[in-house]
């Protein structure tokens, strides 16, 4: 067995756990936030830099990786990990989410999809077993079953026919996938925002016994609310033995609902997309740092924050940087970012531990300025 | 006194010397070179990088700092060294040859320059004194006089006047220069390619006993034989006891050839500006990573090279990098470059003492596969 799921703890005050996730690459503490390396690099970053911010894990693309510089090649490098420098456990999605979003032409069928490429447009098939023998050849920790990711809002009869084929293609992956003691298959929930729906997903999901599973098609433009009550009532459902993987999720407020809900993973481009447009997120919310108010501001970000940014330089030379378009600047602000996100849930794990876990949620959000 | 020159070994073979410059920012083994931070940073670098790279000192713009973020703001920062987290010695330009290469209808008078903003068009006035007074806001270590960089070709007329009043304006450079103790002024040697005007440029200037001379107005686009010539008669003619600096001067075969003519310093944007467009510099020639014959080599740039990116990346990865633009392919190709020209000038340092730079400079020109 490629991958070993140990729950540590549960607290009492709500759904939140803690966990173990034992994978080839290491061990991760759940909950846990993945950065995302799209395309084999965590935007702007070295791996030695996301290990001193304690990254556990990363995410890479299925989909970009196929196409450039294309996994045959990757395989040859030596897999995934060796290729871009990465000796820690890898997640690679199934690459159905970008099908869909970035593909152009797409034509569905119970065989796969036919797309064309995003870059130069030629044609392109991926069906559940090129998925995974493209996710063999990347050698990620973690694969992910290739689903069909439902848009919101959908039709109970659309999403109905959706789910299902994503349950046929889970069974194709698994049947396809036969490196197991080194990769590990996870399904993905589908179903829309229907309750029966989900809970058939993961029914018969759960029947192919699978080493994980995920929500997918949430965080996918619907209203907070509806996410939250999905989770509501799968987490009574979902596998208490198995890792529990948010699709999608990376804004702080998402992180906490989830983690409140039984979510043990999560990944977003976010705090990397957001930190290259010098966006910086704070205990006390998000500064934009090109505004004028900055200009001769020589604090730092976030005089909490123990990052080498926050140690080391003043709003008034990132906003310097970032007027200048200076790659420095882009660096500092993801290091933020990222260190920002995954200190989060490293506190998010020591207040569930000590039974505090709702408190510490209610002064974040207090000090952020959510509303609860 | 701001700075001090220890003049350490002659060679016998050749011009080329070792030395130590002493500045209030620490001690700079020559001859040595400079990595350039135009808009105080090193593009894609933090100093902690340039620090595990063994840069002694680095280079930054009086003229880009000036027009952004402002000297003002710099000096209210507590100067260039804390405003960009940079504590080894600092080198400013004086402005001058971006006045005269960037800045747009400008109209020199023995006043100083009127000239229009390459950001905005605004109008803006930089005299002698004003040069002073920005690289005083700096706080750097080794301040430019303000000159007229001749540009080449240029009639003996014209290389004449504007070599007399870069000495005018050195004259009032160093009356208008108060902070002595922190900061010490270099003149600039102009004349353009007449022997002349050199000479009595640098006659003129070591009149006003600076602590160091540039040379300016070479690596203007002059055959390398012209530039070879200034130096093979100015090098009897400069201070034996000042440090030398050839501005401009960063591809291995004119460091080789200005180190062999007893240049002290050296500085170029050509390493960190090829870097950033795949351009590697190694032993054996220039290496253009998006090149097709690249796609699957997984050995590194260069195999002799210790830096991080030979170290953990090879030609496939870094290619890949820099067909998707990621960052990291710039910052690793920076890394790379830099180091190579740093390792390159230490080495022509141990081959001095051992007296065997001559060897040292033949080998390489083979390897590299330049004519001598
Ligand atoms: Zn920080
Ligand atoms: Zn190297």
């Amino acid at each position: 067995m490629a991958l070993e799921y140990k729950l540590l703890y549960e607290s009492k005050e709500c759904n939140a756990r803690l966990g173990e996730i034992h994978t080839p690459h290491g061990v991760i503490e759940t909950p846990i936030f993945m950065p995302v390396g799209t395309k084999a690099t965590v935007k702007t970053m070295t791996p030695d830099e996301l290990k001193d911010l304690e990254a556990q894990i990363i995410l890479s693309n299925t989909y970009h990786l196929y196409l450039r510089p294309g996994h045959s090649l990757v395989k040859e490098a030596g897999g995934l990990h060796k290729f871009m420098n990465w000796d820690r456990p890898i997640l690679t999605d199934s690459g159905g989410f970008q099908v869909f979003s970035l593909g152009k032409m797409r034509k569905i069928t119970e065989e796969g999809v036919v797309f064309k490429s995003h870059i130069d447009g030629s044609e392109h098939f991926i069906s559940p077993e090129k998925a995974v023998e493209i996710q063999n050849c990347l050698g990620s920790d973690i694969m992910m079953a290739f689903d069909e990711c439902t848009p919101y809002p959908a039709t109970y009869e659309y999403a109905k026919q959706s789910m299902e084929r994503t349950t046929r293609w889970a069974k194709r992956c698994k049947e396809a996938h036969k490196n197991t003691d080194k990769q590990a298959l996870f399904g993905i929930v589908q179903g829309s925002m229907y309750k029966d729906l989900r809970l058939e997903s993961l029914r018969q999901l759960v029947e192919l016994d699978l080493p994980g599973y995920a929500l997918g098609g949430l965080s996918v433009g619907e209203p907070a609310e509806i996410m939250k009550e999905v989770l509501d009532y799968m987490v009574h459902e979902m596998p208490r033995n198995k890792p529990r993987y948010l699709m999608g999720v990376g804004s702080p407020d998402y992180i906490f609902e989830a983690v409140e809900r039984g979510i043990d993973m999560a990944d977003c481009v976010m705090p990397t997309r957001m930190a290259r447009n010098g966006a910086f997120m704070t205990s006390k919310g998000r500064i934009t740092i090109k505004n004028a108010v900055h200009r001769n501001d020589f604090s730092p970000i976030d005089d909490e924050c123990e990052c080498y940014c926050c140690k080391n330089y003043s709003r008034a030379y990132l906003r310097h940087l970032f007027k200048e378009n200076e790659i420095l600047g882009a660096r500092l602000a993801t290091i933020h970012n990222l260190f920002f996100l995954i200190n989060l849930m490293k506190n998010i794990r020591i207040s569930i531990r000590e039974e505090r876990f709702l408190e510490f949620k209610n002064d974040f959000y207090q000090k952020y300025g959510y509303k609860k």
